[in-house]
């Protein structure tokens, strides 16, 4: 018998998507409904099979859920636990896939204040700069990390369904305190897609910006893979964490203060040093953590 | 008959073996010379077979030298040229892989005055975080740009020669003006670089430096591959090409000053656009210019 009967998917791109891709191949779901803002996106997601009825509402969608997941930029997740929230039954647990966790818990003791035991916030750790659900596949969660961050109120039988899902993805699943989630992710990763968008903004308005581009190389393309990224989403969560990602802005805006003294001084050994010692952290961090040490 | 019978490179790492690679393959090089300050690495490329015979003195070395590429970190240069020029010989051309130009230029004015129309200044754009010759390859420059900035001086068969061993390479060869060459490269590889470190060694030095790096994903994979780059190479680059990277920085530090701002007031909508803008630039850019499409 399937791990989830029927799984509900509120928006339905990359993290939706390859959600419910992961599930069925590895036979874990029953009957997978979608739902979302974009009706020819839905109508995508049939086509493609990552889905297996659309919903209109949320009465049927909710009718004998076992899981909903909702995967949509965070900044709509308030406006949706509100118009779910009174057709939620007792059965059905509610997970979220938001890369910020504060404002995501807030919106739940807003909103799902009667399904607190049935309210599992988690933010899985897959990066893609492509976006919708054509760019979804079953093997994205695969030795990636979800973050769950369980509410005193959770029931812990509604913990384990969300743990026993993203583990059925192939994910790695831990524990974090909300704050603490968000503090780590602005620094290694809110914070690093922001000066990806600043940067390529920065060229991109320069009256030389296509003599810019046309010599850019591998280095660049690299560097700046992140400013690919889904523009809303990134709206949300700089919005949503924006406490947390200031003061590691301004951590590295000191940073760069002192990068900029030592250029202004011509100091080549304090240069050196300091790129050493990014060099060495950089290159262990690479080969302990890498998510994908190959494509190194 | 080989484009060059004798060639000489001095600093033989991921650019310079690769170099002597690409041409040896082609059936484009006789003879290959390995000169250095590390015997070790010398040894290893004379066992690697990426060199003929190491040469422990100019004399020797340019005796019959057709042509001498000089891949070093560009602050070695200035002493190289002044050890190497006494011994260099009306038939030999001698040219460099240095990131900046008008410093290498500067060089060449000072140390080999005698030799203009035979000194020819290039950088062949093939960014690679590894260093060494056990990272070098033959098809590093494979559809690779390579700039040439030649001198006024130069004798335009010393020009083709230089291009046309780079051609043989795999790469693109194009001009450029020295001081457009090093704002350009300021601006999409040398900033990029020094952000990049920046980044890295201000995580590193946080009293939470594991757990950060222990939730790092791809996103700040790819961002911080270049920070895994060469530290004296970089050195050189920021001390050499300061006045430019500085008046980058500057540019990039207003555009950090905008974003702070957009955060401290909570505009979703300016960020947004700001985002969108990004990402539509990045994606084009990709579309157009990326060095390695497939890799995107």
């Amino acid at each position: 018998m399937a791990l989830i009967g029927k799984l509900v998917v509120c928006g339905v791109g990359l993290i939706g998507g390859s959600f419910a891709l992961a599930l069925r191949r590895r036979g874990a779901v029953g009957h997978i409904v979608g739902v979302g803002r974009k009706p020819a996106s839905l109508e995508r997601a049939l086509e493609l099979g990552v889905i297996d009825e659309i919903a209109t509402d949320w009465a049927t969608a909710l009718d004998g859920a076992d899981l909903v997941l909702l995967a949509t930029p965070v900044g709509q997740l308030d406006a949706i636990m509100s118009a779910m929230a009174p057709h939620l039954g007792p059965n059905t647990v509610v997970t979220d896939a938001g890369s910020t966790k504060r404002d995501v818990i807030e919106a739940i003791y807003r909103r799902l204040d009667a399904q607190l035991p049935r309210a599992v916030p988690a933010h899985p750790i897959a990066g893609a700069e492509k976006s919708g659900v054509d760019a979804a596949f079953a093997d994205l969660f695969v030795g990636r990390k979800v973050v769950v961050t369980p509410l005193p109120e959770n029931d812990p039988a509604a913990v384990e369904r969300v743990r026993a899902a993203w583990a059925a993805c192939g994910a790695t699943v831990v524990d974090m305190a909300p704050q603490e989630h968000d503090r780590v992710f602005a620094a290694v990763s809110h914070l690093p897609h922001l000066l990806a968008f600043g940067l390529v903004h920065d060229l991109a308005g320069r009256a030389n910006a296509e003599l810019l581009f046309s010599h850019a190389a591998s280095g660049f393309r690299d560097f700046t893979r992140i400013a690919g990224s889904h523009p809303e989403m990134w709206r949300d969560i700089c919005v949503a964490n924006r406490q947390a990602l200031l003061a590691e802005l301004d951590q590295y805006l000191a940073e760069l203060a002192y990068l900029r003294a030592l250029l202004m001084a011509g100091d080549g050994a304090r240069l050196e040093q300091l790129f050493d010692e990014a060099q060495r952290a950089r290159n262990a961090w690479a080969a302990q953590f890498s998510p994908t040490s190959t494509a190194e």
